[in-house]
């Protein structure tokens, strides 16, 4: 398998991609519109062609790069089932494995931070890996005070679905504001602030309707235009509005090429 | 693979245990023997016959389990060759790969904290795992003010030999003292406070050689008890001389059972 932990600054979110060694499929996890340009070239250093975009969740603090890709690489856009796009290809939920090749993603409904938020789990052969999306971060967690967020919910999601994964578990999140690359279910066990030690599902409650979080800077046009899989809307800020901006190729170059095509 | 990562309270040890599922062969990584009964406990658990011990470096703040785990269960004690201790079964030295069944460990000689202080890097498919011993700690590294510890020495082997790894390779420590327990090359890169962000050797030196710790509360009877592979010496302290004894079992279970022990 070949795994790579990409970063984009401006929300400090992480992209993760992996790709099946033997069938040369890969996806991209949570990517995000203004690296599409980076993306694109890791494919091309690693001699990847992209297979799918797969989303945890309906961001609100970042366009995806979801229907960027798709028109460049024509990968399919994957995303929870239950968020019922018109715009994706492919539909997860949980207790259907999602496969890449040989790789066997395992979706895990964790609503709490959105109404409809996945995690995925996989089986590396030395130790299970879960990428978390929002649901749960290094010493911290997605807030739930818009989109369906709930702490009760959250609360539930972290405790029954990655809480019961054993300590040694890799946990890959979608952001990290600090630097921060890894963490482990046993480390959050012991160490979240939130949610570790055993807090009781009052306190985390009260914790999350306490945190007083400032207005999502994007969510005014990334959830609207996350809800079509990574379109711009109107209201799209000018400084944001050049990664909107899809390239148009030739006839020619938008299509696979065919036998026949050359000479 | 079978994988756990162990801990010890009283030194904040992690011993690392790795099993080949197909061969059914296992290493334990710097087993503590004041936890030589958890780690019977986690074997029998599992299923599993210790094949071996292997030890990152002569400890100076625990004894080792080696010794005691090979009177129970016959496993080899593996150390750095260049240790050239007598009681050690199997010696390792970089370049040469220690196999446990089908797991292929990479010695690197990492001096800096000790003199002949190695680390381990194995590939699990997914990413490169470093089991870094005491020479990089999360945000940390083990100190050079004994045991033939050299700041510049273990400057070269961090930023040479494990900063020159992939970003995503994980890296797993001998010890934390914050309940955190994993990191990646990544990580300290960016984040270690002594070596992370490009810093020079000539302040990593000063860093360290400013850092005025304690004298080391069991180095007395550690280092000599360690360079006999964990045999407890005369002046192990009586709270530490409990974990020092070999329980005896009658001379029929003191060996492998053999064709014709039985019936």
């Amino acid at each position: 398998m070949i795994f790579r932990q990409l970063f984009e600054q401006d929300s400090s979110t992480y992209t993760y991609l992996l790709a099946c060694e033997q069938s040369g499929e890969c996806v991209l996890i949570d990517p995000v519109i203004d690296t599409v340009e980076r993306d694109l070239a890791v494919l091309q250093a690693l001699g990847l062609k992209l297979t799918y975009t797969l989303e945890t969740h309906m961001h609100a603090d970042h366009l995806t790069g979801a229907r960027k890709l798709r028109a460049y690489t024509g990968s399919k856009i994957v995303v929870p089932a239950m968020d019922k796009l018109a715009c994706a290809d492919v539909g997860v939920e949980e207790n259907q494995v999602f496969r890449v090749g040989q790789i066997e993603l395992h979706p895990l409904f964790t609503p709490g931070h959105t109404g409809h938020h996945h995690a995925y789990l996989l089986d590396n052969g030395m130790q299970k890996v879960l990428f978390s999306g929002d649901a749960l971060l290094i010493e911290a967690c997605g807030r739930t005070d818009f989109q369906s967020g709930d702490p009760v919910k959250l609360y539930q999601s972290i405790t029954e679905k990655f809480f019961t994964l054993p300590d040694e578990t890799l946990v890959y999140p979608a952001h990290d504001y600090e630097g921060r690359q890894i963490t482990t279910i046993g480390q959050e066990k012991n160490r979240n602030p939130r949610v570790g030690n055993n807090t009781s599902q009052e306190a985390f409650v009260a914790i999350m309707n306490g945190l007083n979080l400032p207005y999502p800077r994007k969510i005014d046009f990334a959830v609207p235009g996350n809800e079509l899989c990574g379109e711009c809307p109107d209201n799209v800020p000018e400084q944001y509005r050049g990664a909107c901006e899809i390239v148009q190729l030739p006839p020619e170059l938008s299509r696979p090429m065919k036998a026949g095509d050359q000479g």
